[in-house]
């Protein structure tokens, strides 16, 4: 499926600083990025970062005075997904999981699994399919926490949401990794552009561990499953920020959009009916 | 410096269960296990874990049944560490740092570096020095947070210590941990056998990330920084837990020894005279 | 109803101390304490407390030297209790409400109902009537955190036992008055020895002002609701503990017990059926 | 001293809601209130409170309709206050305390002393003068929590502060409190108008009880000590918020003044040379 997605973020530098942005598409065997800009007024040299351990892109940007800085990141990506028989998305025994999943069991800055780990169990525990126990605490939270605006900010938790019960998409992300790590079940957090999120912005969701795929899940239930396109994904937000930023600087916007570069388009969403998952491969 | 080590568990299992232990010695240029056991009473089949993104040695371990397990690791290691002037050891700028370096800035779990920000910034951004900047911060710890076995438990993070100023090796760690990333100052959780700890156990300190130095540095003073043997790094506990546990299963022993298995040991410390920092390789 | 109640306390005084102690049965028109006896051994000076705003008894004890201390208190208790058809007890609206009832719906240090809004209006905000709303809460708690000895300590409040869903009669209590005070329902912590409650100990639970009424509820379910003996109400735990001790002091024991002093009880607890609120006068 | 002070509150009422206000000048034997007016736009009858426990001035108002409310107080008011050497302000042992002095001991929602004795113990607890004990707490709130409009909201407590290092009146004062209790100072919040506030607004900050006075303190060193029109004290500002609201109401506006209505104001404040502590009596 092909998107045209674009970011834009507005920063006034008031000191030197250096910002690592990760707003760029994923590349990867199953999303191509058929095309991609990046400008940044008044012109700063990036130096894209790349790890063993993340295939995320990362991009290094030092500014050494202060300055207003636009940074507007366009693409054009076509992206692929696979939809699994939720019979086959069983939870996989801790003693089989490859190593490089269990760090997404942990708890991490925003996901203190280890605090809700009678709350989930008790609530979700009992039910036998995984697909449904993720599902259904999904379906929870969607139920539960409210999604306004401005309720929370940079240091809100898992564990603030669980009782406060109102956020962004942000906390509804971390909320749903938080509870599937109580529950044995690895999550991370997947930051992307979103087709017909509506008001338009970058979007963030999470992927659990189910069968052996990372199937996807959106607790706000604010746009279709099939049209992301993938930016990160992480632990939590603090590996997979927009922009993390040291030095002084305020943000002075930030925008993001995604439309559809073909003819057509049939959202998919997971109904009591429907018996899949949907992957990004 | 050669170290015989032991690390002893055991554990009641109720239900069947998996366990994930981190107690072996690491493997590294700098650090050879030059013999070692594991011993599983009753017998169960291990499987070593390897990932591409850490050299931690972690073993998994499948108990079906409900038994009482004693795990009992040993071995006789070599390390070797150097020591860096500490006018090498300045501040790397975020644009100079290694990709590979950057996950530690971030808040984990237990490291909430972002709730630290003033406080760290308050109190120890001034120092010039990028050593003595962390030296100052672990004197602090040293000097406010008493150490007292038994007053935090698993739950406990740097955000609690900060203010509680109670807490064991663990606690410690963190905090140092979080004070170094609210600076800029990467900083990971190290876990180890200990030579002359008293009483004797496993350890945790921590590593700031200097010059281009992973340098040690230990808030509980509690035992000479060269007589370490190096089980694991990570972000904080999460990553680097001695046993991980998915089950029920009751911790009915934990235990730890670090002999000196050569003829001479001179103890390393920070002192205000002396001039470098300690790296293991 | 008539009881013999005793209350324990042990304490190794390490530096010069002042406890104050709140254990003595409540006298008020509704609770005839007919004989009592506080036995503190060695012997100090103590010194009963009154004040206006609260008819709790208070008693202090200044210990000058290292010591241990056995402090024993026994009274036989004429208590009596009415009950009020739950249709009476309907909710009272704030502009109706007297003004010394108004401090029990604010948040306090271990019932942070402003924390807990959008839980409490969620989940039970749209029963209908008052008596059923804390009902339905205090059922709520009893089928959702677990009694576990040990598994909570001094500084456990209200927001955590939420989520950690764990704790013993003190945290059933907390949460109890949170929820009920985010529904803009008064509420209160009590304090009491209790009749048949296993293991026997000075037990905890709460007080919601409904119709013109202080009804009583116990989430805990361990003991019936008429045979308390009333000790203390106050915001919660922190005006009514057993003991506040200032300076060094160990406790080495601490117990309580509660007989029947007549012939005949019939426990009252709240069933579907059964259509009345109980309220100790 | 006489100042003319105001206070004025906007709200939209969305639906049928009552509202307790806390706005108007205590009357005491040394403030005495010359001439005072409310207006309320449209006209709602109000109530006022007494109670037992506190002689704060709560008036209460329903407002049964949607409708814009514009709430005007102002007064004439003339204060009094005395000085008091700061050697005769010394700690009261706890055995000497009043009864009704106790509460402002114990730890409440926003001033968890309870969790702050090892920090405040450790860093104040050997200042043997009491009254330094506290200017040294104060002068510490003040060099190390920034003063930051907007840094803080409604829940966020002393626990926060201390750590967090950025608040507003209410989180100084908050904090002064806690320390002050972690301590065994008794320790009180105060709200009040204050004259040379810049900006004008209502103020808060707290009041400790030694030698036999309640002395004022302000950590936000923003107004002089003797310029404060005192309107209510309590445990903390869940006690004497200006305004407590129950039913959905936006807040349009707040502000208040406080202006001289007489010759000449003669700051005060404590400084190093000065000797003496200042009540309001």
């Amino acid at each position: 499926m092909k998107f045209r997605v674009s970011g834009n973020l507005g920063y006034e530098v008031i000191t030197p600083s250096t910002l690592i942005l990760n707003i760029h598409a994923l590349r990867s065997a199953a999303q191509s990025v058929l095309e991609e800009s990046l400008i940044i007024e008044p012109y700063f040299k990036i130096e894209e970062l790349t790890t063993l351990y993340s295939e995320n892109r990362y991009v290094r940007l030092e500014i050494t005075q202060p300055v207003n800085v636009n940074i507007n990141y366009s693409a054009l990506v076509d992206t692929s997904y696979k939809t699994t028989n939720r019979n086959l998305l069983s939870e996989v025994p801790i003693v089989q999981m490859d190593a490089s999943v269990l760090p997404y069991l942990s708890p991490s800055r925003y996901c203190q699994s280890d605090k809700l780990y009678c709350f989930a169990n008790n609530k979700f525990g009992k039910i036998d399919n995984a697909f449904e126990k993720v599902l259904s605490l999904t379906k929870w939270i969607y139920e539960n926490v409210e999604y306004l605006s401005g309720s929370t900010n940079s240091q809100t938790s898992a564990y603030d949401t669980v009782t406060e019960q109102a956020g962004v998409c942000r906390d509804f992300a971390h909320l749903g990794i938080a509870l599937c790590r109580a529950l044995s079940i690895p999550a991370r957090y997947f930051t992307g552009y979103s087709y017909q999120l509506n008001p338009p912005d970058f979007h963030a969701c999470f992927e659990a561990f189910l069968g052996s795929e990372w199937v996807i899940f959106d607790a706000t239930k604010l746009a279709p499953l099939n049209g992301l396109v993938k930016i990160a994904t992480g632990r939590d937000a603090a590996d997979t920020a927009i922009a993390t930023i040291f030095g002084h600087v305020n943000c002075t916007f930030i925008s993001a959009s995604c439309e559809l570069a073909e003819d057509k388009f049939k959202p998919f969403n997971y109904t009591d009916s429907k018996s899949s998952g949907l992957t990004y491969l």
